[in-house]
């Protein structure tokens, strides 16, 4: 049986994103036969455990993807860029978790809940997912969109320090360690002075006992490579080209899930009693929504779990067709791995049962 | 001399806003005859010190106004409601720093940078200076709005714990010495879990490696007071009756400084270049804008200063009357403390020099 199922490559099997995707494996039906566990030369023969079973991580290189029918790539933006092309040379259906394509004319930009038939079209044989940051706010924003149009997004960010990787993390609790237990917060500089330059972390500010408002690098004209992260994946993904956005990222002492407060214009006015009952019903959506009696997302209640969960749902005051909206999502599970598993179940159900 | 200078009593002398305020009394050129340190009966007879000089407690009572040319009342709601008309009454001008009355049309809500002449029209004799959050944002967009115009703002808080008072700094210190040193914040619930029911914290969910998007009471269609009181104290303040606000609050890990992601929308096209020019010199302004070069303002940079710092400062993309900004101001200091301070001095000249 399982020898007749499509086979599976995980490239990046040892990162954090890797780490979660292993779990996924073993949790989801599997729909896999084979699955190969790639990684870097440094990572090869080590064993992991997946679906049950240890097995060896292979160093990528051009042979690793024969007979691999589909792959994840996991992996830093320059290594997708320069082997997901030789995979899909050979075949091999790629589904990409970094940046290097998500803006490809020639590469679909899926979200399974938003646009689940644009994984089929794919000129170049590579998927992309999108940034963790567009995948926290998208599920939710598409699904009030296929009913009232959305015109309008406004959209502060509250990341997690995952969100910068295994350094992120590794910043934030060291930081913390240093801070906790002091007086340290309400003189000037002294958050500061007590963590030194804070070497080693991905961060240009302190990130314990602060928040900081740049995450990527320099795009022009005062944006974060981040912020317009969002506005062009929402764009792609949606398919709304004119789609206007005004995105602030801002990292907050977080360990795992993005928050997102979001101010949405539509095209048609918004009854929310509606917009409550699409959000409660939407796939991939949770609404948790009655904040006087303590119901609201917040990261505590949502990482580690699968849904974007939704809440402080109410109508603009002074716009008919505006609505705020309070998004909490895991960046590392919708906001990755799960994601990219969604995609590639969908092209698993592609191939022809060969048993 | 100092006897015929105005005389000055500071109600809540005691407390976190009051501390700050017999600071900044300390530091300030000294405009002042007598100055009288009033608190409840539970502090009266304790001695604090300002302008370097011991002074007793006194408790508050009706009394105690007499001879008062000025009070300051740094005290809770309910304490303003009650005891500043008593104040009033006897002549005494009330500069109040509680929510009582800043929407009483009667009483001048007043930001000296902005509306510095609201202060002579007073009819019940009492002043109100906003809230923590409105200050944080105000000073920043009324020196835009003198040029431009605004029409709209899209606010989203990052809020220090300090501006839930003495307790919620305690709830984040004692929940970060429980979290730090610890794996926390990558499994469901574990934060939860770990810190109980964080009972005796003013928050309503953790608010260590947590945010908290909720901030104040219910004030009816899902929106929180404080959400409500910018919008209102914006409209007030900046006298735009039809000013359009859509604010979220939300409750960061910080102690001290409050920061504000800000989508302002304005009757004039921008310039951006001319944006950073009014910032650079508004008074009560400090422009912190070189992102690439890490100059963005953050509650460790700002904490303990006396201006808003504004950074981030972009055009909106696709909006040519639209500006990006991120503001940053101490909640304790011009968010509370100092702009009392600025009203009173400003009052206190209008007193006839009787040396
Ligand atoms: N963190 C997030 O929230 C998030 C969200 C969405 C998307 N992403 C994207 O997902 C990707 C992986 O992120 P991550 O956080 O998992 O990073 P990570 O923890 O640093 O893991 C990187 C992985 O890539 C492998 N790798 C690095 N260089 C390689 C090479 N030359 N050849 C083969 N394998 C190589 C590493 O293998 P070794 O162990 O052998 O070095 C490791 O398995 C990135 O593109 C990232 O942008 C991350
Ligand atoms: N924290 C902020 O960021 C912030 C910002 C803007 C405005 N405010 C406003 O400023 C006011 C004071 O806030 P806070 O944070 O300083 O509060 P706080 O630390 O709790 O201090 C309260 C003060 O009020 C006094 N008080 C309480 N009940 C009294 C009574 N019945 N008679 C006389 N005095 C009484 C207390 O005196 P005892 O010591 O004798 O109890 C103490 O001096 C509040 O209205 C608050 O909303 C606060």
């Amino acid at each position: 049986m399982t020898a007749c199922r499509p086979s599976l490559a995980v490239v990046g099997a040892t990162g954090a994103i890797g780490g979660v995707m292993l779990q996924i494996l073993s949790q989801h039906a599997d729909v896999w036969g084979e699955v190969k566990l790639i990684a870097s030369p440094r990572s090869a023969g080590r064993k992991l455990v997946v679906r049950g079973e240890e097995s060896e991580v292979l160093e990528l290189t051009e042979d690793v993807f024969d007979d691999v029918d589909v792959a994840l790539f996991l992996v830093p933006d320059e290594v997708s860029a320069q082997w997901a092309p030789i995979a899909a040379a050979k075949g091999t259906v790629v589904i990409d978790d970094s940046a290097a394509f998500r803006l490809d004319a020639d590469v679909p930009l899926v979200v399974p809940e938003i646009n689940p038939h644009a994984v089929r079209i794919r000129p170049r044989g590579i998927v992309a997912s999108p940034n963790c940051t567009t995948l926290a706010l998208i599920v939710a924003v598409g699904a009030l969109h296929a009913e009232f149009g959305v015109r309008e997004l406004v959209v502060s960010s509250y990341q997690a320090v995952s969100g910068a990787g295994r350094e992120g993390v590794a910043a934030l609790r060291e930081q913390l360690s240093m801070v906790a237990g002091t007086e340290l917060g309400t003189k000037p500089g002294d958050v500061r002075r007590a963590l030194g330059d804070t070497e080693g972390s991905p961060f240009a500010a302190p990130v314990a006992l602060n928040v900081v408002p740049w995450a990527g690098t320099e795009a022009g004209d005062g944006w974060s490579s981040e912020e317009l992260a969002i506005r062009e994946e929402c764009r792609k993904v949606l398919d709304l080209p004119g789609l206007r956005v005004a995105a602030t990222c801002v990292y907050v002492p977080v360990v795992a899930t993005h928050s997102m407060s979001v101010h949405a214009r539509f095209e048609n006015e918004i009854a929310v009693d509606r917009a409550h009952e699409i959000l409660a019903t939407a796939p991939g959506v949770v609404l948790y929504d009655s904040p006087a009696a303590g119901d609201f997302p917040t990261p505590s209640d949502v990482v580690g779990t699968d849904p974007t969960w939704v809440g402080r749902v109410r109508r603009s005051l002074d716009d008919p067709r505006g609505l705020e909206l309070f998004v909490c999502g895991d960046n590392l599970r919708k906001g990755a791995a799960l994601n990219v598993a969604q995609i590639a179940e969908s092209v698993a159900a592609e191939f022809p049962q060969r048993s």
